[in-house]
Order: structure tokens, then sequence, then C-alpha cells
């Protein structure tokens, strides 16, 4: 195995001392429990909007907290749930007396520690609401989640409650903000190449040299179906397909869509499935109306990539366009 | 080989079009001969800012078009100089009547394709001039480069450059920016695996399972040495020597720093050897004032890093600051 750290132990909070020394003007790193807050938490009269997971998502979730985004981010060992005193004590230090949103990843170690962390801050008075993103419409039940696993939405929910909340939004409406992406996001991810997982030193998973997985996991979880090698073309009308009948998406909707690769894809690559994506988008009557194409939510350095498409509307698109600072999504 | 593309002749041209569609706001791009300019472009009374050179850098160099940055970027094939007629009609596309400046990274094909179409355009009436970035320590001559490579000063002149043709300088000005970074700017590259050019189809070199190479090329060009693998820290302070002893930096300059991921490598061991580089230049007293931590000039799918550092001054500081609105590269 050859990575770029030390020790496997240290990979996590090596890479936060980093973050730290990077971006002192956008946030703030704590340790002991580990958790980011934006640089100026807790705000005040502001509800508060957290989220978390396992590491090697990167910039999931440490390089969205700032202003206009997460409050606060608490990252785990790679592709491990964070511990419910990570959630709690990110939870008091962000909130600004208007209540905080947890926005969870549905895998169950995450789900069980937000709703842990949850109790025990309501139970010292702090208002929490929780929103679980389940918008992976490739397998119903997967090795790490009961139900659909949460990916891609996610990044939307983070910018999009973000928003809300500096637009001084009650926990209630920030609340269906998330919601909203739920119910109106979907999305499906497929792989070239396994990951390595630093503790465990070698690939999660084997794939020959001519086949792919089609609804891969974030963490390497199986999808829907190995295959042999297809065109861009191919990918981005199976995977949209996938995607798009699931609601459905209906002709004449407006959408917001991301290109994501899996950390390891050249971003070449990705501009090429997104003209893919366009042209498909194009063909079903649907109109994309904002895009991301980059790295967002990744596995480390696994080749590949996953497609989120979700419904918006007016309002959400002006959440969308409003100003954002944090290392990994920025503007003004 | 296993690539999100369609045919390897029209990976360069599909990802223009993807290029087309997610940023209409912010570029456009033109056909026979490929090039990529502002969406307001030609912008008057501004000296024009261009780059250009083989793709599979991205986001180097079209994701850096855009107000405050590049006015046009001229993508080759993959790995491969773009033809002069590109240069031309970018050049012609952009001027605004104040003088157009060609931001050259050193590599033979490059060069000389640049200066062909400065003649013409010369002939034509518009003041051209051209600085050549060679800022990669590693070897003085490499395979496709007399000199000293250029490669991860090149994001920092772009900026830079594209800074102060915004703020109304002249060609001179301008032009003596781009030269500043010339002299204060140096950089070393390295590979844990090579990438594969998709019309060759195999990979560019072979390392071994625990082998990497020190001064890697963009384009897979030999380095300094191949050697066993090595710590993050190791890596940081056998690249971070070479670069500061170049000029060298003294006890008390101020830099810009990029970590700059090589297209395959995972952004939570960017930020880890981010947080090695502090330490580094800490241990040097060297104060890093601005960073850059991600893919910025990349080799496809290539795992490894690069180091860039860069004395800066105040006014250099004021000009990366100021505004920029580009794919890859946003504040306001």
């Amino acid at each position: 195995m050859k990575k770029l750290i030390n020790n496997v132990d240290d990979v996590v909070i090596e890479a936060l001392h980093g973050m730290e020394q990077a971006h002192p003007d956008l946030l703030k790193v704590h340790y002991n429990p580990n958790f980011l807050t934006r640089a100026d938490a807790p705000v005040k009269d502001k509800v508060a909007v957290i989220s978390g997971g396992g590491s090697g998502h990167e910039p999931l979730h440490g390089g969205f907290v700032g202003k206009g985004m997460l409050d606060a981010a608490c990252p785990g060992e790679i592709f491990t749930s964070p511990t419910p005193d990570q959630m709690e004590e990110a939870t008091k230090a962000v909130s600004g007396g208007k209540g905080v949103l947890h926005i969870v990843k549905n895998y169950s170690g995450d789900v069980m520690n937000f709703e842990m962390a949850a109790d025990i801050v309501q139970g010292e008075g702090i208002e929490v609401a929780s929103v679980v993103i389940d918008d992976d419409v490739a397998v119903k039940d997967s090795l790490y989640t009961e139900g659909r696993r949460g990916v891609g939405s996610t990044v939307f929910a983070e910018k999009l409650c973000g928003a809300a909340a500096e637009k001084g939004m009650t926990l209630e409406e920030v609340t269906n903000i998330a919601k909203f992406v739920k119910e109106n996001g979907r999305s499906m991810g497929m792989a070239l190449t396994s990951c390595i997982v630093p503790a465990a030193g070698n690939p999660t998973f084997d794939l020959g040299a001519e086949e792919i997985e089609i609804g891969i996991g974030i963490h390497g979880e199986p999808g829907r179906e190995r295959m042999k090698m297809k065109t861009a073309t191919e990918l981005v009308e199976m995977m949209g397909e996938a995607v798009v009948s699931d609601i459905p998406f209906k002709s004449g909707d407006e959408l917001i869509v991301m290109v994501n690769g899996m950390g390891g894809t050249p971003l070449i690559e990705l501009y090429l499935l997104y003209n893919q994506v366009a042209a498909f988008a194009k063909a079903k009557g649907l109109k994309i109306v904002r895009n991301l194409v980059g790295n967002y939510i990744t596995s480390l350095e696994m080749q590949g990539f996953s497609l989120t498409m979700m419904r918006v509307n007016k309002e959400i698109v002006e959440l969308w366009d409003a100003p954002v600072f944090t290392p990994a999504l920025k503007w003004g």
C-alpha cells in the first residue's frame, strides 16, 4: 500500500491539523472529541446546521464548514461513524439559541449516534431536529445501512440548509428544506476501481481489468451489478435512467445536477460525463438550472463517479445561489 | 484500460462540450481551432491574459478561465502542445486593445507554438508579451523540455496576472507580475503511480508496489530518483528542502504555498501533507500567508502530489486576494 501518510492510525487527526492550518479564516478545529466549526461559531439567533460521518469522503463534510453552509462537521475515523460525543459537543458549540439541525447520511451507525447525541443535548435544553438523507437508488438495503444509503444529495442539503439558516429561517423552516432535498434528490454511483482503507491495507473489493460495478456504495459496499466496461454514454444513460425514473422526474422539471468524482477520477472525464448528462437531461425534457462538476463526496482514491439530480423550484435555486464561504464550495 | 470516456480520440472535445454546458455564466468555448474565453471577452482596454498547453492537467488551464484570471486558454490534445492557430485565434478573440500576455509553461512544443502565434498576431498589430514559467527544481533538462519544466507556479501566474489586468495595469506591468512569479516560485512533484494516456492505453511508466518517483514531471517524465516509499513527513522534508534551497528562500520570507494533487490523490492526504508543509515552513522561519490545497495542475489519474512555494510581498498578496470567478478558483 502506497499512501501519502505517516501512520495509518493518525490519518484523520493529521488531516484535521492540516485543515486547521490551511483555513483559519473559515473554520476552527476542536479536538477530543474532534469536530470542526465555522470560524465565528456560535452565531447568535441563527439555526445551526451540523453534519458528519466517516472520513475518507473529503471534502464532505469538513470542507463544507463555513459561513452559508455547515456550522459544524463531525469526522469519524475513515469509513467509520463518528461517536455520539462528537455530535454532542459540536451541537453545544454551535448552538445559537434558535435550534440545531442534524443532517445525517443514512448509515446505521451514523443514524444511531446522531440520535444519541440529539437525545442528550435535548435533555439539556437545546432544540434539535434531524433529517436522514437516503438518496442512493442503487440498492434497497446495504452492508451498513437499513434502507437506501445517503450520498450526493447530502451536499445539496448542506448547502441549502446553510443558506436557509443564514437567511434567518426557523428550525422548522430549515428542516423543511432538508426534507425537500430528501424527497427530491436521487443519486447513483459506479466504480472502476476500489480504494484502500489505510487501516485495512488492501483493496476493499476486487474488479477485473475490464470490469466495473454499477451502484457502488461510497464505502465500496456492493451495488446492483458487476458488468463489463461501458462507454460514458452508456453509463450515463443507465445511471441517469435509474435516477430519473425513481421519483420519477417529469419533462419540464428543473434540476440541480452534480457529476461527482469518487476521488481518483480525472476532472477531464467528469466534464466529458457532464456533457453526456446534459444531453440525457435534454432528451428527457429536464432542465438543468445549476450544476456541480468535481470531487464533492469521494471514497479516498476510488475511480468512478456518481450522478445526483434534484428537482428544484425558485426558492431552492435562490438558496443555492446565496453566498457560501467554505474550503470546497465558495461563491459570494 | 478503464476510463470514463467514449472514444480515445474524442476525450478533449467532449470534455470541452461539458465545460461549455457546465459554465455558460463564466466562459465560452470556441471550436476549430479550440479555445476557451471568459464569457464577456473581449474586455475593452484591459490587458488580456492567455495560457494553454496539453490537456490532462485539469483544471489547468480551462478551469482558470473567467473574470479575474485567464481571458483565454488553449487546450491541446492530452499531454500534447496546442497548435499555433489555437493561440493565434485566442489572442485575436480576447485582445481588448491594451496588449496580450502569453503565460507559457516551459515545454519545447508549447514555447515554439506560442512564439509562432505571437509572431503572427504581432504582424497584425496586436502587442504580445510572453513569460515562460520554469519553476520545477527537479531536473535541469527533461524529456520534452530544454531547461526546467513549468508546473505549479503557472497557477499562481495565471491568478496574479489576471488580477493585475483586471486592476487596469499596463501590459508591461502585468508582464512584470508574471516575471515575479517566474523568479520567486519553485515547485517539485512526486508520484506513487503512473497515469494512462487514453490514446496510449498503457501506463506511461511502471513503479513497483513500494516504489515512488521523486521529481516526476506532469507528463510522467522521469524525475530525480526512484526510491522506496517514504512517510509524508520524509517526503515533505525532502521535497521542501529542494524547493526552499533553490533560490534560496530565507527565514522571514512570506510565502504562498500550494499542495497540489496529481489527480488520483485523496484530499484527506493532501491536507495531511499540508500539515507537514506548515511544520516544515515554520521550522525554516518561513511564513505561509496564503495557500491552496487540492487538485490544480494534475496528470490525469496519477497518484502523487507537488509542492509549490512562492515568495510574496504586499502587492502580490493583494492581487492574490482580488476577486476571481472561474470554474476552479472562485472568491469574491
